[in-house]
């Protein structure tokens, strides 16, 4: 399978090659190279492995392939980056953030890097993006992690299955999903992008990944119409991709009845509009600007894209307070966003409304419900355990970065930025005018596992460090 | 019962009132206001209520009585403040944290305050401290709050038997820690402080609150021995007091053998090494001082004592990142510190392993024990639901500290060091070289209450905002 996904990302690599040999430059050398090295070494897995291996996948197995999809495909996405000067670290650190659609940056002067690497750089978002809404749809309720066992449809409900009647599945999100990619690149043209940009901010506004072709991201445009745009397909990416297909396929009412699609949508409105209040009552920002500027900036971290059109930090203490919480939030189930995700908030809270109950009255029975499904405590823990788990990754990442000479600032809010999947930090190094280009290589190294092991929902690749795993 | 306690707060007040006649100023006119309206209170209260009330409270008395004490108290404990200039929040404050045992304070220039004032500081601290005691042996179990059910003890197991059986337990709670104080000044009056400064802080050290004399804490004394003394007697008011009950009444390996105890040693030990090892790498310190200053401060913070002999701030990012991240720890069960607690913890690692290994292998049924009892369903939600409230009230006080204009740095460790009941925060404000003082009344408003929340465990508050608590 891998052997597969290395001969597609090969494959994914064509337009880029062609977008450098057609530029002034004429040098897609380096795409060359890595899109060669892709082939052979995916041909090589091919055929290493037994042709009569059937697609059964273990649960093991899942895990497997899953952990090192996203260990192994920033490897080779590296490559180009190299290609421009960047060591393998930050080559490695810029694909993963690529494929995780987080969207941090190590790299300064994009508006003068040659269109081959640009488009390189929204092609893994685009890449990353679809493979985590499949892996959230069809793998992770399968593999129990984070409580994704909730959304188990029939499709995922026996691993021999899982392939036939999934295939259907995967199917309708790409089809949806670049159906809004190419609506979205349509839209951004229609309201003053360039087609180049158009496409690229496309393919990483619906995968919530948050790479421009410029340095200054949104800010370049100075165009309210292409912030509005980018805010409702960034929502669009967030939502939970299962309703949006099921309305599609007829039942109208499946995203408007959605419990986790009401509370996102709900969550986004009145952050935004506290951010907008506060931005008008500190006269930061006229009613009119105020609304944009807190609805595009909120959508952009809540469902963990990144974009930003102005530096937020700018807006006083409340802003910087609320956008470092609004790190953690991410978007709904099955969706291209990270961090904790809408439906664990809102298990959340019925989980510790609940308690509440029983310390009042222990005698009173309690039973914890999410949508139709009743919330046993195999999910209830998954979830609580979900949170120690990012908790305790970012308190680690945080350690280990300050070790490493960052500042708390920095040191806090890139760990969370970096797990969340979101892009930004805060502070003046990795803050929303920042990047990440002038921390230490062993910095970018640590944030590259930080945004791996939170794309993954940290449990699919801490399974692998148990000896359990493999065992038997 | 709150007039009881408020009886016995005026009685408390005794000796601060004749330290402050005694003193050269001779102004005890506001202590004699506080102790006088506390008394009058308290007899009021006791004239109200009918006198064949027997003592067997119910679970919902008990959440009330516990909920008002701590919030009623500083109420009473505020006007002696309030003779020295403070506002009444302000006065609240210096009071929540001194019975909440925290000890970040609001007021500067200690070294000229009047005696009683100092000695009303300390005797808050030395209140909070027996009565957290009290509270988390032989209340919280009953109540099950924040998983403290898992250390029930035959005393704790009905209603009517708190006070029967409780008060053998209560008696050696206070001969252990009074003895401890009496222990603690001693030594410090041997290596050299003053009687009244040994005293004072024999009281803030035991109960691990962390207010000093002066405003330079234990960088005043420049005693390496007295900083010994001191990590001593923190790290034994951080000890589960059951098992120091149980050593001391003969079962001579209850300490050593207690898991928990064992756990907060080791950790201690490890976190004290860790920084020991970066300040000789860095070469901020000389190997000699080095390990002093790192088992001081660490203890310090862990203990959530909060005292400081020099501004750690200057050791460099690693150790700026450790002592954000040890805010977070805690002591004991049954012990004067706040924060998450090292039991919590031990089984929070429990579960996620549980959960990992669920994970692996979904047949597998796992069972999670912590020393010789089973954790069940209900002790593992309440720790999990313990840790989303600490969470989610450290991100709300954030939010709210942050409208209120304090910087990110500010509002985050301030809510987080209230929170946990530690004392100094980070940065340039709140450090271990500042003080609470220049904070708004309103954030100085916001922080107490989060002390008290912290204090109480959340949910012993929370419940009474629960329309279920107040019905039938």
């Amino acid at each position: 399978m891998l052997g597969w996904l290395l001969i597609g990302l090969a494959l994914m690599m064509g337009p880029s090659l062609i977008a450098d040999m057609a530029s002034v430059r004429h040098d897609a050398s380096y795409f060359m190279i890595a899109a060669v090295t892709s082939l052979f070494s995916g041909l090589t897995l091919l055929l290493l492995s037994s042709s009569d291996e059937t697609f059964d996948l273990s649960r093991r197995q899942a895990f497997l392939i899953t952990g090192l999809s996203w260990l192994v495909l920033p490897v080779f996405g590296a490559i180009p980056f190299m290609g421009i000067g960047l060591t393998f670290i930050e080559g490695y650190f810029e694909a993963a953030s690529g494929f995780t659609t987080t969207g941090a940056t190590v790299l300064v002067g994009l508006d003068h890097l040659s269109p081959g690497i640009l488009l390189w750089r929204s092609m893994t978002q685009f890449i990353g993006g679809l493979g985590i809404i499949v892996l959230g749809i069809l793998v992770m309720p399968f593999l129990k992690v984070g409580g994704m066992q909730l959304f188990k449809t029939e499709s995922s409900d026996h691993s021999e299955k899982i392939f036939a009647k999934g295939l259907d599945f995967a199917r309708w999100i790409a089809g949806i999903f670049i159906g809004l990619v190419i609506l979205c690149a349509f839209l951004y043209a229609a309201v003053g992008m360039s087609a180049f940009d158009a496409v690229n901010h496309a393919m990483t506004t619906v995968s919530t990944g948050g790479f421009s072709t410029h340095d200054a991201s949104f800010g370049y445009f100075r165009s309210p119409a292409a912030e509005w745009v980018a805010s409702f397909f960034m929502m669009a990416g967030g939502l939970p991709f299962v309703a949006v297909i099921r309305t599609l396929r007829g039942r109208r009412d499946a995203l408007l009845s959605d419990i986790q699609a009401r509370g996102y949508i709900l969550f986004l409105f009145v952050a935004a509009l506290a951010v907008a209040l506060n931005l008008v009552w500190t006269n930061v920002a006229d009613p009119d600007d105020a609304l944009r500027l807190a609805v595009f900036h909120v959508i952009s971290i809540v469902t963990t894209t990144g974009y930003a059109s102005t530096d937020y930090q700018l807006w006083g203490t409340f802003a910087i307070g609320a956008f470092f919480l609004l790190t953690f939030i991410g978007g709904c189930s099955g969706s291209t966003a990270g961090g904790i995700k809408i439906y664990r908030i809102q298990i959340l809270w019925k989980l510790a409304m609940a308690h509440l109950t029983r310390i009042v009255s222990p005698s009173h029975v309690v039973v914890v419900s999410y949508s139709t499904r009743r919330v046993d405590d195999e999910v209830a823990f998954a979830i609580l355990t979900f949170l120690v788990a990012m908790l305790v990754s970012a308190a680690a990442f945080t350690l280990v970065l300050a070790a490493l000479g960052l500042d708390l600032v920095t040191a806090v809010t890139g760990s969370v930025t970096c797990i969340a999947n979101v892009g930004p930090g805060l502070g003046p190094v990795i803050g929303p005018a920042g990047n990440f280009s002038t921390l230490p290589d062993s910095a970018k190294a640590v944030l590259s596992i930080a945004m791996i092991l939170g794309r993954l929902e940290f449990f699919t690749l801490l399974v692998m460090l148990t000896p359990a795993f493999w065992r038997g």
